[in-house]
């Protein structure tokens, strides 16, 4: 093989491999791919407050009460970690988990492991919390009605021993 | 440079570029990014009936009425070009768009585009229809208010020709 013709199945390797390269970047880049995987339908939100949540908890309003609906659904994100304090509503919720995973927790029952696609449907004035799992965030639609101008009570924190016996988990 | 050197170097290249293009494979490959993008929250459900959708529609239903809830929500998936009937509501409905996009229009208004995120709170007695725009599909959590046992009243299909003009598609 001649000199030359070596320098020019070399050229063209060499070109094949940066068009490669630069077709790929796109698609190699684990950023994108995080992106493509945590695309979230709502924005996080607004952070919901410390005296009847504990970790970082957002909320985005998704419905409001109105003269059709006696209800309002929202879209909650939990951190890992964060939960609801225990807390009842008159009339009832519905969760529709969307993303990640968690547990809901009716007092004195064990906390059922809650995950994507799942719904609960929390009976009137029974006390419980949900949250995210230790490792995973949590996102779920929560639609809750309405007796009059109430809709939930909202009771003392879970503790870290509460959270951390419930779920199995240790700090 | 050496023939032997100019060799090597070829060596080295074609190697490099084999590894770049086996590391890439399996993000560059086309079925796998597809299925990160559509993963679904919820399953597609039973087919709805042709009498009051056009096109291929789906119902997996979340949340039924009970003595709390006077309302229903379901996940309805609506393939291209599908689309509820013309219809009323007695106490309204909300829509939640969690993926893709289509429309909603309200008669003797133009039809508004809606996408993943977007939320629609029909109003009650307005005449209406939903579905997929021509070239994507959507998939919507509907909540619907009852009035009794009644939510929904069937009217006349949405033809080919109100579709097209209405989103401006062509068949």
């Amino acid at each position: 093989m001649k000199t030359e013709s070596i320098k020019t199945i070399f050229g063209i390797t060499l070109a094949l491999t940066t068009l490669l390269f630069v077709a790929c970047i796109p698609s190699c880049n684990p950023k994108n791919q995080t992106k493509m995987e945590t695309t979230e339908i709502f924005p996080k939100g607004q952070p919901l407050p410390k005296e009847w949540f504990s970790g970082s908890a957002f909320l985005t309003t998704l419905v409001a009460k109105d003269k059709n609906h006696e209800f309002s659904a929202g879209s909650v994100t939990f951190e890992p970690k964060a939960r609801t304090n225990w807390h009842t509503h008159p009339k009832g919720q519905v969760l529709i988990v969307i993303e990640g995973e968690g547990f809901y927790q009716p007092k004195g029952q064990p906390a059922q492991p809650i995950k994507k696609g799942d719904v609960v449907n929390i009976p009137e004035n029974t006390e419980h919390w949900h949250g995210a799992s230790a490792t995973s965030k949590m996102i779920h639609i929560a639609i809750t009605n309405y007796v009059g101008e109430e809709q939930v009570t909202w009771l003392q924190p879970v503790t870290d021993e509460e959270y951390n016996s419930a779920t199995g988990s240790s700090n």
